[in-house]
């Protein structure tokens, strides 16, 4: 271990407490006395998301054996750092736009979910990056990301709980963009061994993802909560079933190995994430996972083989076709589904449409750009 | 390993596959656009028993060493194949009796509450039978299910949320008329042994299951939710103790072993399940449960030694003593309060008792034949 | 292993089945119908309490090798005990002082939160004690913690749900005072290593508890719940960062060990417990997170090379720096903030700083002299 590393990993304490300092007092000029006597977000639902954030990207990403529980560790650390971050930044919006502020429990609500972004993008870097460079970059892709919403919310007028479901996509792709910049790992590496253990913890993790998914979807919506949960389960079972089946059909023995439903098992749920409030039968959120399960399981095993050695990314936890793929689908089925709706005055399709689109693009292209600055 | 039994398994993924196709087209057939503004079931209490059924019993049933978290697995698989299989009867009934629908919220919160009829069965045949013989069980377990339930509502006049708590009775008769149309394995066969670690899984699904009881009972009641969510606590509680009692009792050094409260600290919140809407006091409750747990510690070793052997039923999961037993018994005490309190006229009195009765020998009845058929 | 000790340990069973049959025949005597059509308590808020304290401190306390999976089975097993015991002692009060019957849910989640002190307690003497003695404790100190929580709330006026928030100061020094009484243990005994799989599952229950927090903190305030919470939640944040940041300052590679942070993670949490109803900006309940988690830190630290030894206190679990120290400082920054609030009138604010104080005296001095007897 050379000195320089040595005095690199020694400012990992100070660098902590200097961002905790300046976050208490910006919140000390920030947040005056808000008058919450009524939440418009319900507390258990809010729970959900902390517990999910917590419990279950925490063991989602344990899979590599030496960054067993220690990143579980670094998931607590980045979110808590990120819920304040966002909280702030959120304020800061509101305070700039002359928005009126929201109550406590929906800016932690909102937090949470924003957070979920960065934790996915952590799972990309895992294992390249230190701690150093994670705190970092969890600071400036919360920021990107506000920036990049309140653009869509602003000039492309999308609705605010839709533009939160960019969660996915923005992570995704923000973490490979940063996880390119860093150089290969040799391959024979004891650090991206998989133990027994640690894929059962990861699979704990994803069980955990699968139960409270429902809640994500549905926390921020504000009038169709039930339906979005609705819609949101029955997409997360089929993709469940999907899952197994593919796991069946690829093992020799027809056996099912956990490995193979990890990722495809939540592909549903992040794919009806922007159409949940949308979608009036169940049969279409059932298509949508059915169709998301099949891109996961298909896009893992191409990427694998052509693309990520072309493009040098090196994405040992599957968050491009984890998150990033079934995302893109999300994104693409909410343009069918409202060209559908709107079928009658073409000129507003159009629009509605090319927002949309934008609004995609907007967020897509500013996670690649900053995220590879920030690598 | 046979051709035969090869080419069987490789059935597995296209049997799903057809089901799911099955799904989604009745699915598109029966459900037509709901308008759900409100929904009478807690979303917090609905998301009690997804997280109980998912972890509860895909926890409490991984004690065999090589069925390890393949069973929980499997347990996923058969949750969300049952869900919507159970949705599609219930739309199905409620199509042909002309009856309106309810929100989608209530529609798989009454699935996932039904749905614990298979995963109970599915422990009592753990370990013999394949992957497509548990797919086709949960199915036809499912249908039979409902039938039963509805008979019971429409003959014999059962209030819908008391008919759902016939669940453990059914799943665990069910189970065991499936399980005694297996052949014996071999006693010492590897696959049957509990490893420390598996027995630790388990324990931690007992728990779960444990902490959630309260919002299985209360979630389907509509104007006495939080008396039976209360009766059940102080049942469980009641049950804990006696488990813990007999626990320290059976062993010579007067430690606990949490192999011996497995069973029985579940069995008052089984045997309460029927009746919790209709105490008043806590004190029955609490009587309940300890006679709900003795029975199941007495059950476990009257059964182990006497009766398994005689009618060749291997229940290596207990699913007999700890749900069918305690089921049986909560069945009685419905009868035994309904006479206490309607004790003035003779004529009704007969008439609940027999219906309750009814009821009671209609589910066991069906459970039991068409368990067998279907072994 | 003597036959006075053989003899000792029969008479647990005996023990429980007099404990509980006492129970149910208090039960009959004191609950009458209660008409409960609608609970004051969240129904979620209650199951996230329960979940705690049967998850959370169950492995919280699980980090000494030989106690692994027993200490959950008897966290088990005091929690019951202690809940029913609790609900009646209340209720006895209730009879006594002529106060109208609280309704039943509201009656388990104050049971529910009563029984941290007993948990805490057990933590202390955990190792030392042996089951009748824990059990015996739990009964005297659920009274005691009763006692002198009602002579704060009639003598002192101390708001309930203030009162209720002595349960961690309560039970540390209560659970430090029973410890002092017992013989130390050989320093080399096995009894207390930690292995890495038992810190594994003590990390475990510490982000249960850390994920819960908040909803213990919340469920009993009556009109201010959200604003708890939220307070709760940055007190909590900030706590984990300043964890983090001592333990990558004290290790000499930077690294995060997860023992450091076990204990200091909690700390926000515990002192914010007092006063988060009156806390309205979120700056002050992340100062006082920071100042819970610093002297965590430190009193770790001094504690363990000067204190302990002389005062012949063995406190393996840490119950001291981690509940009792942030309880105290949480009851500081309750007289800090009363008196920066009223601070217009010196009579009324000398009045309301001595009751604070004098209701602080009397739940340190009851804990300790009752512990010590206990003991």
């Amino acid at each position: 271990m050379s000195a320089n590393y040595r005095n690199f990993r020694n400012s990992v304490p100070w660098l902590i407490l200097f961002l905790e300092a300046v976050f208490i007092v910006l919140f000390y000029f920030l947040f005056s006395q808000g008058d919450e006597s009524r939440s418009m977000v319900s507390y258990a639902a809010f729970q959900d998301v902390n517990h999910m954030v917590i419990f279950g990207f925490g063991f989602f990403l344990t899979f590599l054996k030496r960054y067993g529980f220690s990143s579980t560790g670094f998931n607590l650390l980045i979110v808590v750092l990120g819920v304040q971050c966002s909280v702030l930044i959120e304020g800061l919006f509101c305070f700039l736009l002359e928005i009126p502020h929201k109550d406590g429990l929906k800016r932690i609500t909102k937090a949470a979910v924003s957070i979920t972004a960065v934790v996915i993008s952590a799972g990309a870097v895992l294992g390249k990056a230190n701690p150093v460079q994670l705190i970092l970059m969890t600071v400036v892709e919360i920021i990107v990301f506000h920036v990049s919403k309140w653009i869509n919310s602003i000039y492309l007028q999308v609705p605010y709980d839709i533009g939160m479901m960019n969660v996915h996509l923005f992570g995704a792709y923000f973490g490979l963009a940063v996880s390119s910049r860093f150089s290969e790992p040799s391959p024979r590496s004891e650090k991206n061994a998989s133990t027994p253990k640690s894929a059962l913890l990861s699979m704990l993790g994803t069980l955990f993802l699968w139960v409270f998914w429902p809640s994500f979807n549905s926390v921020l919506s504000v009038d169709r909560k039930w339906e979005v949960a609705y819609n949101t389960y029955f997409a997360l079972a089929v993709s469940a079933v999907t899952a197994f089946m593919f796991s069946a059909m690829t093992t020799k023995d027809g056996k099912f190995r956990m490995a193979h439903i990890h990722s495809a098992v939540l592909a549903g749920g992040v794919a009806v994430g922007y159409t949940a409030d949308r979608i009036r039968h169940p049969w279409i959120a059932m298509i949508l996972g059915l169709l998301a399960s099949v891109i996961t399981v298909l896009g893992s095993y191409c990427l694998q083989r052509c693309l990520n050695p072309a493009l040098k990314i090196h994405d040992f936890s599957g968050v491009h076709f984890t998150f990033g793929f079934p995302a893109v689908l999300g994104a693409l089925a909410q343009v069918v589904l409202v060209t559908a709706e709107n079928g009658t005055s073409l000129t507003s399709l159009g629009y509605s449409v090319m927002f949309h689109i934008g609004a995609f693009c907007v967020t897509i292209s500013m996670a690649l750009i900053t995220g590879l600055i920030t690598g």
